[in-house]
């Protein structure tokens, strides 16, 4: 696509759904260090998202977490996100925080711990019921530390039990989204461990049942764009958790540590037809040290650009190129698209949205961060587990 | 299983098919360094099997692989090799040394080049008729060193229509054995790098398309035994490539770099019902600078050490204490069949069996590597591609 | 050595030295699991420690972490310990859990945060004058998480001014440690990621500066066991901080990943005349989710079974088949070690020592975890941090 | 620098020096694909490298690989190239394809192999001597398989020797480069693993043993960059090997798989003083399925870009807001560089250089490979180990 009106075009319609937890402190094992003006409620976290949105225009959804954002009356707050000109996203269930939860939560040797797990989950999903949410995204840390302290298969059994039971919950318009990782907290085994293991389950279970890539939770080497264009070719691509890793799952901004990956993602997505809302495209990472709404705004930004050098790829000289063996030439191509500067396009189409060309200094010029930073000084401070 | 009767006679059931390329030369890209005695022809590779059977008593099958191992009669080698106490297993086709496969076999995009392909495989199950083996092992090389060089999803749907091509040629008591492999020699973007590829194309296929687990052909940190665990629980395991690492395919002796890691998979096997002739228990390593009929029987012999220990794990005491919580007690158990000297036992079944306690040293003291020396030092060693 | 009685006389030399901060409760940032009967002061970590050393013999000291271990008077705390039978060893500094420490410690952009960190270094000194302690160990999480962050070339330099500055504080019979460490919780450069960095700051400092190997800190596929037989060579290594990792630093039991590691770890410590109290055998854990005391007796006697093998290795034998270029040989010979049950002979060490042969089962009989269980309901449970 | 004019200047400098090998054929261990118009003879070589030089400016040098590029005459290749243009840069020794090097070279258990690999180093020198070279590159693939097959110490003394020997015979305007490699050819121990090593034995030998630092070398996570900061700031990087990699040492056109990395390396080699003709810039890569000649130019063009976006970090900027601890204004202006398209000014200063601004598409128009083509019909493609 060398038709930039195309390209801004397409642009228009992405969403780049933010999580509520970046807002809040997060950190490693080691210290989470507290910033100031980081929200204390879940209202103050969709009052920040909506800030990202504000400045960027394509960041209109906001992901909860639960227990993080429990509230008495989730309506209430779907409507309270409206007014402020954002929606809830996605539902993440939680079912690792829970003392309970030492040995596992759906997957737990104990029937009882399963059960409690399982009703979070389906808790979930009246949650669901109530922000008209369409996707569940499910996370489990369930897994084993130490070689012989569980046995693998009968783990896969619950596993199955309890995802069986939440998908004949969900209803026409829901899916979930099963998400996994490599290792973490789990050091030896874990229940979820790969995409292979989350297809297999959600094959069998159906349409609603659907894969979800969190970019940083794959072992050294993999590669990512590969996984994307063959769950795409089976339709079982659910969406992204983008963020960056160096090492392991790091969760740093997206784009950050490897950005010709992510325009190498973003390339597969187009191809494979997942440029759509059926895909959703969700920010998870960790604002450890630096300030969480500019680094959601960089983050937001870091996709749009990725996304544009993808769509500038000219895909007729591509296909020419592979098809006639030309390895050198096909590699340019692609390279070409990479390599070109799409800022100023980016700017462009701001501007045509009616928004600031640099949102980075437009945030940073609004007066929010102070303000913030003033209201916020007493109370308890979100994050992880908070 | 703490009846050491009952352990050894699941052990006379072990069956290990040892490859025919291991008893040739080998070597990485920088040099093929050759050995003494090494054997010219298919016939005298069997006769190289054949002694790693005759000392160990659990190898009786060899695996083929052609083009290296091409003959007129294929029959009339299967005959040879029952007339040395062996059988041929299974044939490993090669679409990976011919010039036409530089950017693939099956998944080029040059269609003349994937119908030379095709037919070379379909040649391979015509040999099969011929031998009366059963597996069929595909392992393609196919993929991409740049990003942009090929498209990925063509090149899956390339990869389906030859699969099901094959599949469909299999006779009734055949199967095909899907190999995946992380990288090398394809640098960028490998076509099946990994169990979810393999898997998800065999499901589709049928239950004569099985993945084939190659211990040294994963990513960095990934759990091979909760592979073997979940494609048990598939039915989808049909065998294993046996070898081991440290880096990436280093092709090592099995049981060399990481007993524990193998004591863990034949842990999997057992429990996962997989200990039967169904799954193909294979060799596959390079013997680079060691001498090739002794590695072979090291490995035959490290495999089984693995599995006594396994067949020791006392299941009782491990479920007990699992399905309790108690990590440490389930990994003691666990641990205690793992630290048992298992070599007296294996010394004792095969005196039962009738053969040296001590394989190497019987080996050693026949004088067969002395008259191989001997005989074979005209002509061309055998090695790969030769 | 295949002199058991040897064997069994170097084992009681043996001193490994356990952690206080494994007794209190650890996690990974998604949740500590708080356990039963954990200390609450500094006083009662010493009295597991203590119970680790009861029952098997060879785990005379326990390190200090301050600031989690401060008390009052170090001398008392002191002699709180040599009246329960051991001492305190290692004093561990800690510069990373101050909200100053964000962006770094020593290698601070921010002067005036160096300079906190470096007294709290000089600090840590003054409690070795105190408890008499050799060893100074010191690990930096410093680094950083984004490219451009930080100069990468000036943090080097204000660390080695820090270092430098320890250095000299340090008394003519006591040492500093240097921890090196691939990653976490910096996800993008940090300060001392290798030994090789560590080594190269050492070197300049001289014989006081020693570099300590944590047997999780490094890259995938680094061989830890060529390190320790580099810098043993180079009279550079200073002590081990003892763990396992399938992944990352995952801090699991020494032993329990890949406990043929261990034993190559051993075999060149021993090789390298490294078996003596010049070297720090330290443990360096978590129990996230397995009871602590017994967690540490294990893993006390994982160290213990790795070194008998070690010790058995038959050198003479070994170095013979090493000169003739025999591979197979040379392997066999330290596999046999390794194969080797050592349990017997350690329990009978310990029955010579006056111990009960299975510590594990002792300390499960000896009603010690029921009493702490019982004592410690009230407080607050110590852990990273509190 | 945001003076493009000062930042031409610059690149006008900067040498890129090219290998022989990569004219000639290569590939994996499972297949050496052949070219067309693939050199014969160390002088072809040279001739396909003067066409880089003459199309890219910058690469006025070629490396030679002895015994790969043995002639009878070295003097008279080296006016062979200085006819055409370039000049004969570092000779590149090869202690690895020879049978007696099976289980070492320089560190060999064998005395009398160690004598004949140390005999061709000093014939390096000699061949240094003829052709005006400055650098001898020194890479061993010595390392062993199997755990016990050699003294991991001892050999490290064979090690130390030998490069003793070779320092010795240096001229005084010669350097030794000494590189390491994670592993491969060796996959259980190597005996030059890692900087760390590299580093300590120059720095025992003193100014003329420096290290080289292949971009293809190290561990997964390794951050390389850190590394050439390092070994800047110690007086101890003599050069570069430059190539990419996805997964191991894969020798990918430079720049290809990780061109943010690229950017970072160039980064530091500018901040710590490194740009200069003190560090050797050289590839080291293997064209397996692409044409080589555009492969060398398309390599030296990548490494052209980075060096462009590296001298465009607007340096003062970013001291500044890394000095004020803020995180994301450091990296953005970080990543203001990299995000710049410098192609057209790549373009510009090639055109005032009196070069073609398209360097790929004048080869491509030259005629070049089909006259080679054409002409190297017959006869022994040159390749490794040819």
């Amino acid at each position: 696509m060398t038709d930039t009106k195309a390209v801004k075009a397409a642009l228009r319609t992405q969403h780049i759904e933010t999580p509520s937890w970046a807002y809040g402190n997060s950190g490693t094992r080691f210290k989470v260090f507290s910033q100031e003006g980081v929200p204390r409620t879940p209202q103050e976290k969709i009052d920040d998202a909506a800030q990202v949105h504000r400045f960027t225009g394509v960041a209109p959804r906001v992901a909860l977490h639960i227990p993080w954002d429990r509230v008495e009356d989730y309506a209430a707050l779907a409507t309270y996100a409206r007014d402020r000109g954002v929606r809830v996203g996605a539902i993440n269930s939680n079912v690792f925080q829970d003392n309970d939860y030492m040995l596992g939560s759906v997957t737990n040797p104990d029937p009882a711990v399963r059960k409690k797990a399982l009703n979070h989950l389906l808790d979930c999903v009246d949650i669901m019921d109530a922000t008209g949410s369409r996707d569940l995204k499910l996370w489990f840390s369930d897994g084993t530390n130490y070689p012989g302290q569980d046995d693998i298969r009968a783990r896969q059994d619950r596993l199955a039990e309890a995802l069986a039971a939440v998908y004949e919950r969900l209803g026409d318009e829901q899916r979930f989204l099963l998400e996994y990782k490599l290792f973490e907290p789990a050091f030896y085994s874990t229940d979820v461990p790969d995409w292979g293991t989350s297809y297999a389950h959600c094959l069998k279970l159906g349409p609603k049942a659907q894969v979800v890539v969190d970019t940083g939770h794959h072992a050294p080497g993999t590669n990512i764009e590969f996984i994307v264009a063959f769950l795409l070719r089976e339709g079982k691509l659910g969406g992204f958790d983008f963020n960056s890793r160096f090492y392991a799952d790091d969760d740093l901004m997206v784009g950050a540590a490897d950005p010709f990956q992510l325009f190498r993602i973003m390339h597969e997505v187009i191809q494979g037809g997942g440029f759509s809302d059926e895909i959703a495209f969700m920010l998870d990472q960790c604002h450890n040290i630096e300030p969480k709404i500019p680094g959601q705004i960089r983050s937001v930004m870091n996709v749009q650009e990725a996304t544009a050098k993808a769509l500038l790829v000219d895909g007729e000289a591509l296909r020419s190129a592979q098809q006639a063996g030309d390895v050198l030439g096909a590699n340019a191509v692609f390279m070409d698209a990479y390599n070109t500067d799409v800022r100023p396009l980016l700017a462009e189409l701001r501007e045509e949205m009616g928004l600031d060309p640099d949102p980075m200094a437009a945030y940073a010029r609004s007066g929010y961060f102070e303000k913030i930073r003033d209201e916020r000084r007493e109370g308890q401070a979100a994050g992880w587990g908070a």
